[in-house]
Protein backbone atom coordinates (compact mmCIF):
# COMPACT_ATOMS: atom_id res chain seq x y z
CA UNK A 1 0.00 0.00 0.00
CA UNK A 2 1.35 3.47 -0.83
CA UNK A 3 2.11 6.30 1.98
CA UNK A 4 -0.32 8.38 3.12
CA UNK A 5 2.43 11.05 3.60
CA UNK A 6 5.21 11.89 1.69
CA UNK A 7 8.52 13.89 2.23
CA UNK A 8 9.64 16.78 0.50
CA UNK A 9 12.42 19.39 0.63
CA UNK A 10 10.81 22.81 1.30
CA UNK A 11 12.67 26.58 1.97
CA UNK A 12 11.06 28.00 4.90
CA UNK A 13 11.11 31.64 4.48
CA UNK A 14 10.53 34.21 7.47
CA UNK A 15 12.09 37.78 7.45
CA UNK A 16 15.44 38.02 6.62
CA UNK A 17 15.67 34.15 6.56
CA UNK A 18 15.88 31.29 4.21
CA UNK A 19 16.04 27.54 5.61
CA UNK A 20 15.69 24.59 3.82
CA UNK A 21 14.46 21.65 5.61
CA UNK A 22 12.32 18.53 5.17
CA UNK A 23 8.39 18.27 5.31
CA UNK A 24 6.03 16.11 5.19
CA UNK A 25 3.08 16.70 3.07
CA UNK A 26 0.21 14.48 2.52
CA UNK A 27 -0.08 12.17 -0.83
CA UNK A 28 -2.53 12.49 -3.65
CA UNK A 29 -3.07 9.71 -6.43
CA UNK A 30 -5.97 9.43 -8.93
CA UNK A 31 -7.69 5.72 -7.90
CA UNK A 32 -9.79 4.43 -10.67
CA UNK A 33 -13.37 2.35 -8.82
CA UNK A 34 -14.42 -0.25 -11.26
CA UNK A 35 -17.27 -2.27 -11.10
CA UNK A 36 -18.01 -6.07 -11.66
CA UNK A 37 -21.54 -7.06 -12.24
CA UNK A 38 -24.28 -9.35 -13.90
CA UNK A 39 -24.06 -12.94 -14.23
CA UNK A 40 -22.55 -15.59 -16.66
CA UNK A 41 -21.70 -14.63 -20.18
CA UNK A 42 -23.76 -11.10 -19.56
CA UNK A 43 -21.13 -10.49 -16.98
CA UNK A 44 -19.72 -6.42 -16.97
CA UNK A 45 -17.29 -4.46 -16.13
CA UNK A 46 -17.67 -0.64 -16.03
CA UNK A 47 -15.40 2.14 -14.99
CA UNK A 48 -17.91 4.17 -12.37
CA UNK A 49 -15.41 6.88 -10.86
CA UNK A 50 -11.36 8.42 -11.06
CA UNK A 51 -11.25 10.17 -7.95
CA UNK A 52 -7.71 11.82 -6.07
CA UNK A 53 -7.39 10.78 -2.96
CA UNK A 54 -5.08 10.12 -0.08
CA UNK A 55 -4.17 6.12 -0.49
CA UNK A 56 -5.13 4.06 1.97
CA UNK A 57 -8.45 2.60 3.00
CA UNK A 58 -9.32 2.23 -0.68
CA UNK A 59 -11.20 -0.80 -0.12
CA UNK A 60 -13.42 1.26 2.35
CA UNK A 61 -13.65 4.60 -0.06
CA UNK A 62 -14.65 2.21 -2.49
CA UNK A 63 -17.90 0.48 -1.38
CA UNK A 64 -19.14 3.63 0.25
CA UNK A 65 -18.55 5.46 -2.19
CA UNK A 66 -21.12 2.57 -4.38
CA UNK A 67 -23.25 2.90 -1.29
CA UNK A 68 -23.21 6.60 -1.12
CA UNK A 69 -24.01 7.19 -4.74
CA UNK A 70 -27.03 4.81 -4.05
CA UNK A 71 -25.74 1.94 -6.80
CA UNK A 72 -25.22 -0.70 -3.73
CA UNK A 73 -27.68 -0.68 -0.83
CA UNK A 74 -25.32 -2.50 1.45
CA UNK A 75 -21.65 -4.20 1.92
CA UNK A 76 -23.72 -7.46 0.89
CA UNK A 77 -23.55 -6.46 -2.60
CA UNK A 78 -20.22 -7.29 -2.78
CA UNK A 79 -18.23 -10.38 -3.06
CA UNK A 80 -14.51 -8.99 -3.19
CA UNK A 81 -12.54 -5.90 -3.96
CA UNK A 82 -9.08 -6.80 -5.83
CA UNK A 83 -6.37 -4.39 -7.58
CA UNK A 84 -6.62 -4.61 -11.04
CA UNK A 85 -2.92 -2.41 -11.30
CA UNK A 86 -1.32 0.24 -8.69
CA UNK A 87 -4.60 3.02 -9.34
CA UNK A 88 -7.49 0.34 -10.16
CA UNK A 89 -9.62 -1.17 -7.47
CA UNK A 90 -12.50 -4.10 -9.29
CA UNK A 91 -15.17 -4.27 -6.77
CA UNK A 92 -17.23 -7.80 -8.01
CA UNK A 93 -20.99 -7.64 -6.84
CA UNK A 94 -22.93 -10.61 -6.32
CA UNK A 95 -24.02 -11.70 -9.81
CA UNK A 96 -27.94 -11.74 -8.56
CA UNK A 97 -27.18 -7.77 -7.53
CA UNK A 98 -29.22 -5.62 -9.97
CA UNK A 99 -27.68 -2.91 -11.36
CA UNK A 100 -29.28 -0.17 -13.35
CA UNK A 101 -27.00 0.22 -16.18
CA UNK A 102 -29.14 2.99 -17.85
CA UNK A 103 -28.90 4.93 -14.40
CA UNK A 104 -25.02 4.66 -14.23
CA UNK A 105 -24.12 5.98 -17.42
CA UNK A 106 -26.18 8.59 -17.41
CA UNK A 107 -24.88 8.92 -13.45
CA UNK A 108 -21.43 9.08 -14.82
CA UNK A 109 -21.65 10.97 -18.07
CA UNK A 110 -22.93 14.62 -17.02
CA UNK A 111 -20.72 14.27 -13.45
CA UNK A 112 -17.33 16.20 -13.36
CA UNK A 113 -15.25 18.62 -11.23
CA UNK A 114 -17.03 18.42 -8.10
CA UNK A 115 -19.08 15.14 -7.60
CA UNK A 116 -22.51 16.34 -8.24
CA UNK A 117 -22.74 12.89 -10.20
CA UNK A 118 -25.71 14.45 -12.19
CA UNK A 119 -28.15 14.37 -9.07
CA UNK A 120 -28.69 17.89 -9.43
CA UNK A 121 -31.92 19.02 -6.92
CA UNK A 122 -33.05 17.31 -3.78
CA UNK A 123 -35.86 15.68 -5.39
CA UNK A 124 -33.30 13.25 -6.92
CA UNK A 125 -31.97 12.74 -3.96
CA UNK A 126 -35.29 11.61 -2.30
CA UNK A 127 -35.46 9.07 -4.97
CA UNK A 128 -32.32 7.10 -4.30
CA UNK A 129 -32.86 7.43 -0.69
CA UNK A 130 -33.58 4.62 1.54
CA UNK A 131 -33.94 6.32 4.70
CA UNK A 132 -35.79 9.42 3.49
CA UNK A 133 -36.76 11.24 5.95
CA UNK A 134 -34.05 10.14 8.47
CA UNK A 135 -35.91 8.38 11.79
CA UNK A 136 -33.84 8.59 14.12
CA UNK A 137 -35.03 10.52 17.14
CA UNK A 138 -31.70 10.33 19.64
CA UNK A 139 -31.41 13.38 21.83
CA UNK A 140 -28.02 14.77 22.98
CA UNK A 141 -27.00 17.36 25.34
CA UNK A 142 -25.41 20.46 24.15
CA UNK A 143 -22.18 19.59 25.92
CA UNK A 144 -22.17 16.07 23.97
CA UNK A 145 -21.77 18.71 21.11
CA UNK A 146 -19.42 20.50 22.55
CA UNK A 147 -16.94 17.58 23.93
CA UNK A 148 -16.85 16.42 19.84
CA UNK A 149 -14.02 18.94 18.16
CA UNK A 150 -11.68 17.64 20.89
CA UNK A 151 -12.48 14.27 20.86
CA UNK A 152 -11.38 13.92 16.98
CA UNK A 153 -8.52 16.36 16.94
CA UNK A 154 -6.77 13.68 19.29
CA UNK A 155 -7.00 11.32 16.41
CA UNK A 156 -6.11 13.24 13.54
CA UNK A 157 -2.26 12.07 12.78
CA UNK A 158 -1.58 13.01 9.75
CA UNK A 159 -3.45 16.32 9.96
CA UNK A 160 -1.45 17.30 12.92
CA UNK A 161 2.04 16.20 10.72
CA UNK A 162 0.67 17.69 7.27
CA UNK A 163 -1.69 20.17 7.67
CA UNK A 164 -3.36 19.11 4.40
CA UNK A 165 -6.23 16.40 5.12
CA UNK A 166 -10.18 17.01 5.78
CA UNK A 167 -11.50 14.16 8.58
CA UNK A 168 -14.90 12.81 8.76
CA UNK A 169 -16.02 10.56 12.06
CA UNK A 170 -18.51 8.49 13.01
CA UNK A 171 -19.30 8.97 16.44
CA UNK A 172 -21.92 6.80 18.67
CA UNK A 173 -24.04 8.55 21.37
CA UNK A 174 -22.28 7.53 24.22
CA UNK A 175 -18.66 9.82 22.59
CA UNK A 176 -17.02 6.92 21.38
CA UNK A 177 -15.19 7.85 17.89
CA UNK A 178 -16.28 4.38 15.93
CA UNK A 179 -14.61 5.10 12.85
CA UNK A 180 -12.17 8.73 11.67
CA UNK A 181 -10.91 8.58 8.12
CA UNK A 182 -9.02 10.82 6.20
CA UNK A 183 -8.20 12.29 3.01
CA UNK A 184 -7.79 15.43 0.58
CA UNK A 185 -10.70 15.20 -0.34
CA UNK A 186 -13.92 16.07 1.68
CA UNK A 187 -16.10 13.64 -0.31
CA UNK A 188 -13.78 10.71 -0.04
CA UNK A 189 -13.55 11.04 4.26
CA UNK A 190 -16.90 10.70 4.20
CA UNK A 191 -17.51 7.93 1.51
CA UNK A 192 -14.02 6.28 3.40
CA UNK A 193 -15.98 6.21 7.00
CA UNK A 194 -19.20 4.99 5.51
CA UNK A 195 -17.41 2.48 4.00
CA UNK A 196 -15.80 1.30 6.58
CA UNK A 197 -18.62 0.83 9.38
CA UNK A 198 -20.24 -1.04 6.48
CA UNK A 199 -17.44 -3.10 6.29
CA UNK A 200 -17.68 -3.93 10.06
CA UNK A 201 -21.35 -4.46 9.75
CA UNK A 202 -22.22 -1.61 11.15
CA UNK A 203 -26.21 -1.65 10.66
CA UNK A 204 -28.22 0.16 8.23
CA UNK A 205 -29.35 2.93 9.02
CA UNK A 206 -27.05 4.29 11.06
CA UNK A 207 -29.45 5.29 13.88
CA UNK A 208 -27.64 5.78 16.89
CA UNK A 209 -25.14 7.70 15.54
CA UNK A 210 -23.51 11.29 14.60
CA UNK A 211 -21.04 12.14 11.99
CA UNK A 212 -18.68 14.65 11.87
CA UNK A 213 -16.42 17.05 9.23
CA UNK A 214 -13.80 18.59 10.13
CA UNK A 215 -14.58 21.45 7.44
CA UNK A 216 -17.57 22.79 5.33
CA UNK A 217 -20.64 20.74 5.05
CA UNK A 218 -21.64 21.23 1.28
CA UNK A 219 -24.91 19.32 -0.55
CA UNK A 220 -23.24 16.18 -1.25
CA UNK A 221 -21.89 15.59 2.23
CA UNK A 222 -25.33 15.95 3.59
CA UNK A 223 -26.46 13.52 0.57
CA UNK A 224 -23.79 10.92 1.37
CA UNK A 225 -25.02 11.31 5.34
CA UNK A 226 -28.15 10.80 4.86
CA UNK A 227 -27.89 7.62 2.18
CA UNK A 228 -26.75 5.99 5.46
CA UNK A 229 -29.40 7.59 7.50
CA UNK A 230 -27.14 9.80 10.00
CA UNK A 231 -29.60 11.62 12.26
CA UNK A 232 -27.35 14.39 13.19
CA UNK A 233 -24.29 15.73 11.40
CA UNK A 234 -21.64 18.42 13.11
CA UNK A 235 -19.17 20.72 10.63
CA UNK A 236 -16.23 22.61 12.02
CA UNK A 237 -16.86 25.08 9.05
CA UNK A 238 -19.54 26.97 7.65
CA UNK A 239 -22.99 25.12 5.99
CA UNK A 240 -24.12 25.94 2.68
CA UNK A 241 -27.61 27.05 1.78
CA UNK A 242 -28.48 24.19 -0.14
CA UNK A 243 -27.08 21.93 2.28
CA UNK A 244 -29.37 23.45 5.26
CA UNK A 245 -32.47 22.89 2.52
CA UNK A 246 -31.35 19.43 1.95
CA UNK A 247 -30.52 18.55 5.94
CA UNK A 248 -33.95 20.06 6.57
CA UNK A 249 -36.01 18.43 3.84
CA UNK A 250 -34.07 14.95 5.07
CA UNK A 251 -35.21 15.99 8.73
CA UNK A 252 -31.31 15.49 9.63
CA UNK A 253 -29.63 17.72 12.26
CA UNK A 254 -26.97 20.06 10.49
CA UNK A 255 -24.34 21.47 13.36
CA UNK A 256 -22.19 24.49 11.46
CA UNK A 257 -19.25 26.44 12.91
CA UNK A 258 -18.96 23.65 15.63
CA UNK A 259 -15.98 25.05 18.24
CA UNK A 260 -14.89 24.68 21.91
CA UNK A 261 -17.49 26.73 23.17
CA UNK A 262 -20.33 27.31 20.55
CA UNK A 263 -22.20 25.88 17.54
CA UNK A 264 -25.32 26.87 15.22
CA UNK A 265 -27.91 24.30 15.08
CA UNK A 266 -29.49 24.80 11.13
CA UNK A 267 -32.03 22.32 11.05
CA UNK A 268 -34.42 19.62 12.86
CA UNK A 269 -33.13 20.94 16.79
CA UNK A 270 -35.34 18.71 19.04
CA UNK A 271 -32.38 16.51 18.29
CA UNK A 272 -30.38 19.09 20.47
CA UNK A 273 -31.57 19.09 24.12
CA UNK B 1 -28.91 36.26 -11.19
CA UNK B 2 -29.02 34.10 -8.30
CA UNK B 3 -27.65 35.78 -4.87
CA UNK B 4 -24.32 34.68 -3.83
CA UNK B 5 -25.73 34.59 -0.03
CA UNK B 6 -28.51 32.97 1.45
CA UNK B 7 -30.30 34.17 4.63
CA UNK B 8 -31.13 31.37 7.00
CA UNK B 9 -32.53 31.20 10.32
CA UNK B 10 -30.55 29.64 13.06
CA UNK B 11 -29.87 28.53 17.01
CA UNK B 12 -26.65 29.52 18.19
CA UNK B 13 -25.77 27.55 21.34
CA UNK B 14 -23.35 27.98 24.03
CA UNK B 15 -22.81 26.93 27.20
CA UNK B 16 -26.22 27.64 29.07
CA UNK B 17 -27.68 29.16 26.33
CA UNK B 18 -29.57 29.14 23.11
CA UNK B 19 -30.16 32.39 20.96
CA UNK B 20 -32.65 32.09 17.51
CA UNK B 21 -31.42 34.32 14.90
CA UNK B 22 -30.34 35.30 11.37
CA UNK B 23 -27.57 33.89 9.30
CA UNK B 24 -25.77 34.65 6.57
CA UNK B 25 -24.43 31.43 4.29
CA UNK B 26 -22.99 30.71 1.03
CA UNK B 27 -25.33 30.01 -1.69
CA UNK B 28 -24.43 26.51 -3.63
CA UNK B 29 -26.24 25.65 -6.56
CA UNK B 30 -25.84 23.16 -9.61
CA UNK B 31 -24.54 24.55 -12.90
CA UNK B 32 -24.64 22.68 -16.43
CA UNK B 33 -22.23 23.99 -18.61
CA UNK B 34 -23.09 22.78 -22.38
CA UNK B 35 -21.12 23.27 -25.22
CA UNK B 36 -22.53 24.04 -28.84
CA UNK B 37 -19.60 23.30 -32.05
CA UNK B 38 -19.54 21.91 -35.49
CA UNK B 39 -20.41 23.82 -38.22
CA UNK B 40 -23.93 23.81 -39.91
CA UNK B 41 -25.98 20.45 -40.26
CA UNK B 42 -23.22 18.85 -38.29
CA UNK B 43 -23.45 21.32 -35.47
CA UNK B 44 -23.74 19.25 -31.86
CA UNK B 45 -24.34 20.40 -28.13
CA UNK B 46 -22.66 18.38 -25.75
CA UNK B 47 -23.25 18.38 -21.65
CA UNK B 48 -19.53 18.77 -20.48
CA UNK B 49 -20.09 19.26 -16.63
CA UNK B 50 -22.12 19.43 -14.33
CA UNK B 51 -20.87 21.41 -10.82
CA UNK B 52 -22.24 22.92 -7.58
CA UNK B 53 -20.77 26.20 -7.43
CA UNK B 54 -21.70 29.70 -6.07
CA UNK B 55 -24.08 31.46 -8.08
CA UNK B 56 -22.40 34.33 -10.03
CA UNK B 57 -19.33 35.07 -12.71
CA UNK B 58 -21.12 31.95 -14.08
CA UNK B 59 -19.80 32.80 -17.82
CA UNK B 60 -16.21 33.82 -16.32
CA UNK B 61 -16.51 30.02 -14.74
CA UNK B 62 -17.17 28.30 -17.81
CA UNK B 63 -15.05 29.81 -20.16
CA UNK B 64 -12.44 29.25 -17.60
CA UNK B 65 -13.21 25.39 -17.17
CA UNK B 66 -13.29 24.90 -20.88
CA UNK B 67 -9.93 26.35 -21.03
CA UNK B 68 -7.97 24.69 -17.97
CA UNK B 69 -9.60 21.19 -19.38
CA UNK B 70 -7.52 22.09 -22.56
CA UNK B 71 -11.18 21.93 -24.56
CA UNK B 72 -10.82 25.46 -25.80
CA UNK B 73 -7.42 27.37 -26.23
CA UNK B 74 -8.72 30.80 -25.57
CA UNK B 75 -11.68 32.93 -25.32
CA UNK B 76 -11.68 33.57 -29.08
CA UNK B 77 -13.01 30.01 -28.91
CA UNK B 78 -16.76 31.70 -28.08
CA UNK B 79 -18.61 33.39 -29.80
CA UNK B 80 -21.25 33.90 -27.05
CA UNK B 81 -22.90 32.24 -23.96
CA UNK B 82 -26.67 32.05 -23.31
CA UNK B 83 -28.58 30.76 -20.58
CA UNK B 84 -30.95 27.51 -21.71
CA UNK B 85 -32.62 27.18 -18.09
CA UNK B 86 -31.93 28.38 -14.61
CA UNK B 87 -29.24 25.96 -14.10
CA UNK B 88 -27.74 25.58 -17.71
CA UNK B 89 -25.26 27.80 -19.54
CA UNK B 90 -24.97 27.04 -23.21
CA UNK B 91 -20.92 28.06 -24.45
CA UNK B 92 -21.45 28.55 -28.59
CA UNK B 93 -18.00 28.04 -29.95
CA UNK B 94 -16.65 29.62 -33.33
CA UNK B 95 -18.24 26.73 -36.24
CA UNK B 96 -14.44 26.72 -37.30
CA UNK B 97 -13.19 25.57 -33.93
CA UNK B 98 -12.08 22.01 -33.74
CA UNK B 99 -13.45 20.21 -30.68
CA UNK B 100 -11.48 15.92 -30.14
CA UNK B 101 -15.35 15.06 -29.79
CA UNK B 102 -13.92 11.27 -28.58
CA UNK B 103 -11.64 13.39 -26.40
CA UNK B 104 -14.58 14.92 -24.83
CA UNK B 105 -16.26 11.53 -24.67
CA UNK B 106 -13.48 9.53 -23.12
CA UNK B 107 -12.61 12.85 -20.61
CA UNK B 108 -15.90 13.05 -18.67
CA UNK B 109 -17.05 9.50 -18.90
CA UNK B 110 -14.48 8.52 -16.84
CA UNK B 111 -14.70 11.62 -14.06
CA UNK B 112 -15.96 11.31 -10.95
CA UNK B 113 -16.10 12.97 -7.28
CA UNK B 114 -13.50 15.59 -7.58
CA UNK B 115 -12.56 16.67 -10.12
CA UNK B 116 -10.08 14.38 -11.69
CA UNK B 117 -11.65 14.32 -15.45
CA UNK B 118 -9.39 11.06 -16.39
CA UNK B 119 -6.37 12.85 -16.69
CA UNK B 120 -4.99 10.97 -14.11
CA UNK B 121 -1.21 11.09 -14.45
CA UNK B 122 1.31 14.17 -15.03
CA UNK B 123 2.00 12.59 -18.38
CA UNK B 124 -1.31 13.21 -19.23
CA UNK B 125 -1.43 17.45 -18.27
CA UNK B 126 2.07 17.37 -20.54
CA UNK B 127 0.51 16.53 -23.48
CA UNK B 128 -1.97 19.08 -22.89
CA UNK B 129 -0.80 22.23 -21.84
CA UNK B 130 0.53 24.63 -24.17
CA UNK B 131 3.32 26.12 -21.61
CA UNK B 132 4.58 23.36 -20.83
CA UNK B 133 7.13 23.72 -18.71
CA UNK B 134 5.89 27.32 -17.80
CA UNK B 135 8.88 29.76 -19.11
CA UNK B 136 8.15 33.22 -17.07
CA UNK B 137 11.18 34.28 -14.94
CA UNK B 138 9.85 37.17 -12.78
CA UNK B 139 11.63 37.49 -9.44
CA UNK B 140 9.66 38.74 -6.87
CA UNK B 141 11.03 39.39 -2.67
CA UNK B 142 9.93 37.64 0.08
CA UNK B 143 8.33 40.92 1.54
CA UNK B 144 6.16 40.77 -1.71
CA UNK B 145 5.31 37.22 -0.80
CA UNK B 146 4.23 38.28 2.63
CA UNK B 147 2.13 41.07 1.96
CA UNK B 148 -0.77 39.17 0.09
CA UNK B 149 -2.41 37.01 2.37
CA UNK B 150 -3.45 40.54 4.00
CA UNK B 151 -4.53 42.02 0.70
CA UNK B 152 -6.49 39.15 -0.45
CA UNK B 153 -8.15 39.07 2.97
CA UNK B 154 -9.50 43.09 2.62
CA UNK B 155 -11.28 41.58 -0.80
CA UNK B 156 -13.04 38.54 0.52
CA UNK B 157 -16.56 40.12 1.49
CA UNK B 158 -18.17 37.03 0.46
CA UNK B 159 -16.02 35.07 2.86
CA UNK B 160 -16.25 37.74 5.33
CA UNK B 161 -20.09 36.90 5.96
CA UNK B 162 -20.63 33.17 5.57
CA UNK B 163 -16.92 31.67 5.96
CA UNK B 164 -18.33 29.58 3.84
CA UNK B 165 -16.11 29.97 0.55
CA UNK B 166 -12.45 29.61 -1.34
CA UNK B 167 -10.88 32.30 -3.43
CA UNK B 168 -8.60 32.55 -5.93
CA UNK B 169 -6.53 35.60 -7.21
CA UNK B 170 -4.55 36.89 -9.56
CA UNK B 171 -2.15 39.60 -8.88
CA UNK B 172 0.25 41.12 -11.35
CA UNK B 173 3.89 41.47 -9.99
CA UNK B 174 3.25 45.14 -8.71
CA UNK B 175 1.05 43.44 -6.06
CA UNK B 176 -2.19 45.11 -7.84
CA UNK B 177 -4.76 42.49 -7.36
CA UNK B 178 -6.69 42.11 -10.97
CA UNK B 179 -9.41 39.52 -10.57
CA UNK B 180 -10.78 38.09 -7.33
CA UNK B 181 -13.16 34.95 -7.25
CA UNK B 182 -14.89 33.34 -4.68
CA UNK B 183 -17.24 29.89 -4.81
CA UNK B 184 -17.71 26.85 -2.75
CA UNK B 185 -15.62 24.81 -4.92
CA UNK B 186 -11.66 25.84 -5.33
CA UNK B 187 -11.53 24.34 -8.23
CA UNK B 188 -14.00 27.06 -9.56
CA UNK B 189 -12.57 29.61 -7.83
CA UNK B 190 -9.67 29.04 -9.99
CA UNK B 191 -11.76 28.53 -13.23
CA UNK B 192 -13.77 31.95 -12.39
CA UNK B 193 -10.27 33.82 -12.29
CA UNK B 194 -8.93 32.27 -15.15
CA UNK B 195 -11.92 32.78 -17.20
CA UNK B 196 -12.38 36.26 -16.08
CA UNK B 197 -8.80 37.36 -17.14
CA UNK B 198 -9.32 35.69 -20.58
CA UNK B 199 -12.40 37.25 -21.18
CA UNK B 200 -10.94 40.57 -20.33
CA UNK B 201 -8.30 40.27 -22.74
CA UNK B 202 -5.69 39.19 -20.78
CA UNK B 203 -2.69 37.92 -22.47
CA UNK B 204 -1.56 34.00 -22.51
CA UNK B 205 0.50 33.09 -21.19
CA UNK B 206 -0.13 34.94 -17.89
CA UNK B 207 3.76 34.89 -17.44
CA UNK B 208 4.03 38.26 -15.06
CA UNK B 209 1.40 36.97 -12.75
CA UNK B 210 1.01 35.24 -9.54
CA UNK B 211 -1.91 33.07 -8.48
CA UNK B 212 -2.88 32.67 -4.88
CA UNK B 213 -5.72 30.61 -3.07
CA UNK B 214 -7.08 31.01 0.01
CA UNK B 215 -7.08 27.03 1.30
CA UNK B 216 -4.96 24.31 0.31
CA UNK B 217 -3.47 23.57 -3.41
CA UNK B 218 -4.08 20.15 -4.70
CA UNK B 219 -2.64 18.22 -7.75
CA UNK B 220 -5.73 19.92 -10.04
CA UNK B 221 -5.29 23.64 -8.98
CA UNK B 222 -1.33 23.37 -9.95
CA UNK B 223 -2.73 21.78 -13.31
CA UNK B 224 -5.16 24.74 -14.08
CA UNK B 225 -3.05 27.10 -13.18
CA UNK B 226 -0.28 25.71 -15.38
CA UNK B 227 -2.62 25.66 -18.33
CA UNK B 228 -2.36 29.81 -18.10
CA UNK B 229 1.40 29.73 -17.75
CA UNK B 230 1.19 30.80 -14.01
CA UNK B 231 4.60 31.17 -13.01
CA UNK B 232 4.26 31.46 -8.73
CA UNK B 233 1.61 29.99 -7.23
CA UNK B 234 0.88 30.45 -3.38
CA UNK B 235 -1.55 28.78 -1.15
CA UNK B 236 -2.39 29.56 2.89
CA UNK B 237 -2.71 25.36 3.50
CA UNK B 238 -0.73 22.69 2.07
CA UNK B 239 -0.23 21.17 -0.89
CA UNK B 240 -0.25 17.83 -1.43
CA UNK B 241 2.86 15.77 -2.86
CA UNK B 242 1.61 15.71 -6.12
CA UNK B 243 0.72 18.84 -6.29
CA UNK B 244 4.62 19.53 -5.87
CA UNK B 245 5.62 16.72 -8.45
CA UNK B 246 3.37 18.60 -10.83
CA UNK B 247 4.72 22.10 -10.16
CA UNK B 248 8.51 21.04 -9.95
CA UNK B 249 7.57 19.30 -13.77
CA UNK B 250 5.83 22.65 -15.08
CA UNK B 251 8.85 24.94 -13.76
CA UNK B 252 6.35 26.35 -11.72
CA UNK B 253 7.25 28.25 -8.36
CA UNK B 254 5.32 26.49 -5.40
CA UNK B 255 4.59 28.44 -2.59
CA UNK B 256 2.47 26.77 0.89
CA UNK B 257 1.83 27.73 4.55
CA UNK B 258 1.83 31.27 3.31
CA UNK B 259 1.05 33.03 6.49
CA UNK B 260 2.07 36.83 7.24
CA UNK B 261 5.39 36.33 8.55
CA UNK B 262 6.63 32.74 7.07
CA UNK B 263 6.16 30.81 4.05
CA UNK B 264 7.63 27.14 2.30
CA UNK B 265 8.96 26.65 -1.31
CA UNK B 266 8.03 23.69 -3.08
CA UNK B 267 9.46 24.02 -6.29
CA UNK B 268 11.52 26.47 -8.41
CA UNK B 269 13.08 28.59 -5.68
CA UNK B 270 14.72 30.75 -8.05
CA UNK B 271 11.90 33.22 -8.54
CA UNK B 272 12.14 34.36 -4.86
CA UNK B 273 14.80 36.23 -4.42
Amino acid sequence: MKNKIQQVQTWTITPGERTFRSDMLVAEEPLEIRLAFGSGQGRKRFSVAVTMRTPGDDEDLAIGFLFTEGIIAGRDAVIATRWLDEHVLLVELHPDVYVDEERLVRHFFTSSSCGICGKASLEAVRTITSFYPIAGSPVVSPDFILQLPGLMSKQQETFASTGGLHATVLFDLAGNLLYLREDVGRHNAMDKVIGAALRAGHPLPFRENLVMVSGRAGFELIQKASMAGVPILAAVGAPSGLAVALAEASNMSLIGFLREKRFNIYSSPERIA
